[in-house]
């Protein structure tokens, strides 16, 4: 069965040799075909090939599904109360992470996974055809590897991520606990994740504990990525680029020597605007970045405490409005940008051969997505050309 | 036919005397009886009447419809162009408002017509269940009570705004326009009107001219409402309070004098942070007005140049981040609050009497409106009690 997508607006492909050029690779009046949930064919509508059946978008702009390279979706309960005394600058006496780990810990595996499948729902509703899903909310082998295997159902982009916190039966033994993960925890988790993941800040794992932790995973097969510079300069992103991890995500507190490093890598700085927005701190700046030629991904850091959107859409729209990013390079960096930060060639753009994961928008065009924000805007989603 | 909407979770009446006392009248498991299109019963579920249908929220929040005080739907085309030059802070060399003037001129009633009927139903998906509509890209007899004609097949809450900006072909000449809009326009537009308004803002009408056109509206039976110290320090406060209007629109930029005059008034300040976002500019300061008492609303300012939003979610997310107002403060002044900017004692509250506008979230607390930001969180949207 062959499918041709069609539109009069215009087509964001992501692949430069075609269309107009640009980064965004834009075509207008664009036809794309799509066989075995491929991309087979892109070009002007009127040079189109016949196909089995057609999908019209009409004056809606067509672009490549939403890549969320960062996310923590296996978790239960949530942190509303947390939320709101924060907002309004009280202190909160909760038990923070904490909180979601005992939710989670005392959860069934069919109440993760029902909780992981509204959430996903609700991504792919809103254009996320590519969504990474961390552990971290177990940090006992049981839990985590749990947590991976739920998360194995939903994608094939799972991250272990035992080294989120250290839990509070650990307490003072920080370094027993980097053993365990880097020893029976790493080794359990290793059959249900492609990645490995590690908190390197104050209060999370030092640099020390980061480069033992991500040394173990890439020592099974693990590929490395990093939570980096979140909330203070510190030595995550050296320690990325130096481990050739696939990205460094936050990279909000970043000296020149931060920046020169990951410009000079192929180590994505990917920002996550919804954590800064949801914990009314400072936004990275992505401007310093994208000027000094780093490649920048956009995800959503979806978690129950500092960042409970799903919205790919939400964050290209803060990204744009705070960060200064053009809704180009916002769109880009949410789509190739987040491939990029996963090493998925396939996914993230529109180009002949790519996966044909796409959205059609109620808009004529892909700045509608920081033009009208907040604004549902995504009228149809394709996953391998199939119609969601 | 009586109807009965059930929630395990919380309902928001926004009538102190019910449930928890607060502002919000926050009642949980609870239950609330519709008849003839109007609330006839709020409590404890268990003590709930029998009716005809059951809508069962299960643990879904239960909040009173929003009331969209302030939006520009009567239009044509779209500013994306405009927008992304803002945010790139690139000089725009395009008409601005004109643009959508010579569009909206050059539509043909069923061109206006469709484009407000796609906003109205986007709105009312995110759960605005009242919404005003101003003219004001007429600016010509015609076309402003074309607009309002339009408007008026809507909603009830149509707004003459012929006093939005002097039209180009009055350039030089704006006491002579004003003389247009307090004469012929108004007499027009009176039909289809229920308020009057006027843009009080250096580039637009200043004090004195806006007294003069608020006054002849009021004159003729029209309500006065304004848009007041937006961009700049200005006179508009100051004359809304004067003539005991239903609310001050955008209040960016107010003195203490400002601030003591509205909190002594029944003029509501309605704050409009999705321009703001828009523009990158400086928010309102939510908190000096709450806290000096006055009576605060949100509204979306739906507009195509300067907040192309309809989502109240969104505007109640970004009051929340931005403007400092606890997420209680922001759903109150995105129902209640908007209510009063339209002195409509039937609307925005959910106590025995008011017309069943409501709905239903896909979130256990309208916290969630603040803590999930940008997701779609609306389930089901009742208008007099009727599922849409």
């Amino acid at each position: 069965m062959s499918l041709l997508v069609r539109s009069i607006g215009e087509l964001v492909t992501n692949d430069p040799s075609l269309g107009d050029g640009s980064a965004l690779g834009l075509v207008r009046d664009a036809a794309l075909v799509v066989e075995d949930g491929r991309v087979a064919w892109v070009g002007d509508a009127s040079h189109a090939p016949a196909t089995d059946r057609v999908i019209d978008a009409e004056d809606g702009a067509v672009i490549p599904g939403f890549v969320d390279s960062h996310t923590h979706l296996v978790f239960a309960g949530d942190r509303a109360g947390e939320f709101a005394a924060r907002m309004a600058g009280e202190p909160y006496t909760g038990g923070g992470i904490g909180t979601t780990v005992a939710a989670t810990r005392a959860a069934s595996d069919g109440e993760l996974r029902a909780n992981l499948a509204r959430l996903r729902d609700e991504a792919l509703h809103q254009g996320t055809t590519t969504i990474e899903i961390k552990s971290g909310y177990g940090l006992s082998t049981a839990d985590e590897v749990r947590s991976l295997r739920v998360a194995r159902e939903f994608t094939a982009e799972t991250t272990f991520l035992g080294a989120h916190v250290v839990p509070a039966e650990f307490e003072g033994r920080d370094d027993d606990y980097v053993s365990l993960v880097c020893g029976e925890m790493m080794k359990s988790a290793l059959p249900h994740a492609r990645w490995v993941d590690v908190f390197c800040e104050r209060g999370a794992f030092d640099g020390d504990q980061a480069r033992a932790i991500l040394l173990a995973g890439m020592g099974v097969g693990l590929l490395p990525r990093i939570h980096a510079n979140q909330l203070t300069h510190g030595p995550g992103v050296q320690l990325a680029v130096e481990l050739d991890a696939a990205s460094a995500d936050h990279c909000t507190h970043l000296s020149d020597a931060d920046v020169d490093s990951l410009a000079g890598s192929t180590t994505v700085a990917t920002l996550l605007p919804g954590a800064e927005f949801s914990t009314r701190s400072p936004y990275p700046d992505a401007r310093r970045l994208l000027e000094a030629g780093a490649t920048v991904a956009l995800a959503s850091d979806c978690n129950p405490g500092s960042s409970y959107t799903t919205s790919m859409p939400f964050c290209v729209a803060v990204a744009v409005r705070e960060m200064r990013m053009t809704p180009a390079e916002a769109l880009w960096a949410a789509t190739a940008g987040g491939a990029r930060a996963l090493r998925r060639p396939d996914v993230g753009h529109l180009g002949v051969g790519a996966v044909a994961d796409l959205s059609v928008l109620d808009a004529a065009s892909f700045v509608h997505l920081a033009y009208r924000p907040g604004v549902p805007l995504v009228r149809t989603v394709l996953l391998s050309g199939e119609p969601q």
